[in-house]
């Protein structure tokens, strides 16, 4: 018989949400000024559910990062899987976020006005979760818009969360890590002699590709896959996060994702995609959002909030280099074959 | 120069949004228990949000509430597209719920699993703000799927809650009484001369539209529009919500909805049947979760999760009585026209 | 008995649909030239049913032109409601024109890459139909990004189609007009004694009502509502679609929504916003999929396609003037309150 | 420098989609008749496009089942990673079917009547490729709701179609071949020594992991994974699709789904429960939309849609035998561990 594993004592569903705690958490400054203004419910409940789902996206996150970094994330078990499952579940729960501005959007600006004076000077654009997760996935501060702004209405803690974030290796650095150390990158790396070769036809067979308006992608090929022309100049260097190395272990996976031991890999480079564009569509919508609301007006924050999240939509793009790669990819039909020894470890042991 | 009404001092983002709690209210049992589950944080924090919503379904629902208890709703004052609008949105909020299943589903059998039986008791149809919320819109207790063990699982108070809901005044009992007292009933009613007519002539139109396999509906007709063949017996006429007086009110608006003074009364109409279809939409869905998540196990809190779920998704349309009026409509063309008096006064002054 | 209307003999729903024409119009490029490339179909598909969703795009606004275009709009008929209703449904359309994206993006860049060069110069930037969709609510041609090539591709019918559209007056000419003639505008306008001290009344608080940051406002403000600073040079002025009555009317509505005659105008203009949401949520969409798609390469078509699609973005919010004036509100509190005549005016004539 | 394949000549956007075709195809009854509904032609489009995804979905399926034909699925080849692809590409096509209800929705009940008695005796339910494609997909002559009707309002050409595709194998039958011969099957089976204590002590797992309520389940593990207690009758024997031999092989699977080989078998299956829940959701709002739209009048096609419509809800779940098997799983950190040597054959060559 079913031994059922002893449960804290008394637990029903509303103690084990804390729903005392949630549910008691809304306290509209229009009340406190004897000047109700119904909306402003909305408007606490819609951010409590934002910053919950951020505090989810972090749980994530924060474990994806563990796997990552590990000295080899081993292929043989679930490890990469996992990973791959909650990259797409944090895009499953974006997608919900989206969502949510259409409940933002019932709010007509005529209904903001009604109490949006009072909550100057806080602002939608403090919350140091989302701009903890940004850091996180790999927004560096140097492109992060309104850097001089960003910390001075956060409480020092919370400054140091984010700065703690910046300073860690982030998902982004360590896909870049991961890249590198493949376990099968020697056999296609330029150190090898046969992947020298591998990779001097492909890029032949890349440039004949090319439109006659396209030829500028020659020159990007030999600065992103073989580093060329990028000057030794360590603050050059530093605005790209994938190495070459990394670079070419992602397009070969591109390339060649239907061979078993890249399928997830694929899905995994495919999922950090699907991340900026959720986020890219969240800051979209939310921009087009605060500039039906309030026009030329100041947002609640002090800043000019359509311009904000303008640049902010222009600038955080933060797997740009993987998306880059993209651009490199030659017709199916054409790649190069492999050779059946590397098929082999491309392979299931049974087959 | 503006004037900004002080704020409470010190106030910022986080402080408002009160995020010290709501960020510090995830306890997981698989942890108390040193089982870490993973996905435990996400049932966690789904059904936070889930009851954050409904916080402020119930902050809409009381609003519409309120105006619809006045003894006369001004048809020349804000309230009556007020309370469309937030019926609107409540429309709107039950999307994203719907949508949040989607991150449900991100969780497997097998992750469910890994911490499931660490939660009975506790069951997600312990929900009392749900409870409440069906009870206020107007779920009757006798309508309602498992009335015996409703209130096992839930505090003393939260019962209390529910229970005054229902013996309260329901959305539905307030449209009721709306109906009965437009302003314009008499001109159409049955204690008027020229309404009588008009129904006569309405309901031959009627009969005479139906083809022979619906000639049921000629009966169905007599009883909805003019209580014919109800019993006097009090227990059977409370099974119905809205008399025969409300049900002509509101066909009238159905089919005449175009002139002016009817097109709010529409749209309210219209998303009552929209908050019917989206609760529906999200009891099936999350029905066919549970059936994905448990099969034929047993859900937590004890129930049969799916039969409870596919229980509640036949009962539980609230608003039926509302929709079943589509049965009895005719074609724009052949609909009797109004007087010219008639006319009028379903129109504005200046035009 | 119910007469049937005879139907169209041997009638069903195969033949009804034409399902004949419909399901034999596939032909790809990839199987013509024997180098089949499975997601062509998925290609060919998706762009029958943009199209399809195109022309129903142009029924519906067709019939809003029509009524829009009557001396005047009746508002004791069901004409305005009517419109209101079929701009939410091409708002309801273009969520799912955004939503297909999904389905395009299940065509990884390698899948693409199959047929796309067997495309050129075909491409989907060439849509007639959505060119001439854009001219009919408003697009002007100097707005128009790209306008030296857009139809260097199309049949000289096509172009001509959307030439038409160009001279045509628009959705957005027909709202101006509309705006302009509003029965009640001679009481609010400047052209009336009391009206004028309304708007001298509204400025001064509009004013008051902006800080520092903002004062740059006051100036629009005028530029807007009463053309002050604009010059007569009609090469100026053409810039502009709304005249300064018109924005007055606008404005007024936005403002004072809740009275019954105003509720739908409000409803209207609502609309308008939400279709250039969507519009811009469309072309936001597609253009990240077309840079995940080929990235920095050429589109079909001989465009650079992201590039193409960000400055269309950017340029072409058809309804800019619309969204502008909510820039230009105060809170309700402080609003003007009206005469007891104007309201009357604004009212039912049974209330 | 590029070599571009010559494509058909004069080949532009507008001939290539053959939208002569396509976009002279809509010929309203209504119009016939003079008597114009406008809505009659949102009716004609959206089934229209309901048809042409209906192709994409034939054309998806078909490619599915051209791979599960092959007497062994190559696992070290792409070919398993294109099923899968193709499974969540069908999924994400169903999610847009679903989404469309909500154009339709803006089509009121007095606006369909407009039409509606011009359209009998043609139907919706009389989408043949729809019929096809439930078949191809799985679902039986037998379990299918109304068949004395099913095909008397079709062409014999299509019933043709329809009934060819009930006597082919069906993707679930694919899958039960699949499931029956995959690779590793003996190393599992009860054929084999080894496996045969691994599901002795699986089953033992299970059964102590039923609470009291669940004891049934017990009887239906042996049922469904040993056939114990079918009668050898094969009129009962064919009412099960999936034989206990594959059953066994997809609950390896969902238990063991982290290992290399097992991640695309899982991500299969996965997607045939996805495509029931798809189909599922787009039954019922289909049905509660015909509901909101005739209420208890006839469908057009003389059946009574919602009736129909609920009993197939009820009865086509095509994928049921797969989701039945989650009733059969137990903890994570209860499961038989694998030997070494069986670990190894689920893994990579190089690891």
């Amino acid at each position: 018989m079913q031994k059922l594993i002893p449960m804290t004592s008394g637990m029903n569903y509303h103690d084990y949400l804390q729903l005392d705690k949630i549910l008691n958490a809304q306290f509209p400054e229009s009340e406190k000024q004897k000047l109700p203004a119904h909306d402003e419910m909305l408007f606490i409940i819609i951010h409590q559910t934002y910053e919950l789902w951020f505090k989810q996206l972090h749980h994530e996150t924060d474990s994806i990062a563990t796997f990552m970094k590990k000295p080899a994330l081993n292929d043989n078990s679930p490890e990469l899987q996992t990973v791959v499952h909650r990259l797409n579940r944090i895009v499953t729960i974006f997608r919900v976020l989206v969502h949510q501005i259409d409940v933002m959007e019932t709010m007509t600006p005529m209904d903001f006005l009604d109490f949006r004076d009072m909550l100057r000077p806080a602002s939608g654009f403090q919350s140091w979760q989302f701009k903890e997760l940004e850091a996180k996935l790999g927004l560096k501060f140097h492109h992060r818009h309104g850097q001089e702004h960003y910390t001075s209405q956060l409480r020092a803690e919370h400054v140091g969360i984010i700065k703690k974030a910046e300073t860690d290796k982030s998902l982004l650095d360590l896909v870049n890590d991961w890249l590198e150390r493949m376990p099968l990158a020697p056999s296609w790396s330029s150190k090898n002699e046969g992947a020298d070769s591998f990779w001097t036809d492909y890029r032949n067979l890349y440039i004949n590709s090319l439109a006659d308006a396209e030829k500028d992608n020659s020159q990007a090929f030999d600065e992103i896959f073989f580093d060329s022309g990028n000057s030794q100049d360590p603050a050059d260097i530093k605005q790209r996060s994938l190495s070459a190395e990394a670079c070419r272990a992602a397009l070969f996976i591109m390339l060649y994702r239907g061979y078993p031991i890249l399928q997830l890999p694929f899905q995994l480079l495919n999922g950090l995609l699907e991340i900026d564009e959720q986020l890219s569509n969240w800051r979209y919508r939310h921009m087009n959002m605060v500039h039906r609301m309030i026009g030329t007006r100041i947002g609640t924050g002090g800043s000019s909030g359509k311009n904000y999240l303008k640049a902010a939509a222009d600038k955080h793009y933060i797997f740009r280099e993987v998306a880059q790669l993209n651009s490199f990819l030659i017709e199916r039909r054409k790649l190069p074959s492999l050779s059946t020894g590397m098929e082999k470890l491309l392979g299931f042991v049974h087959s």
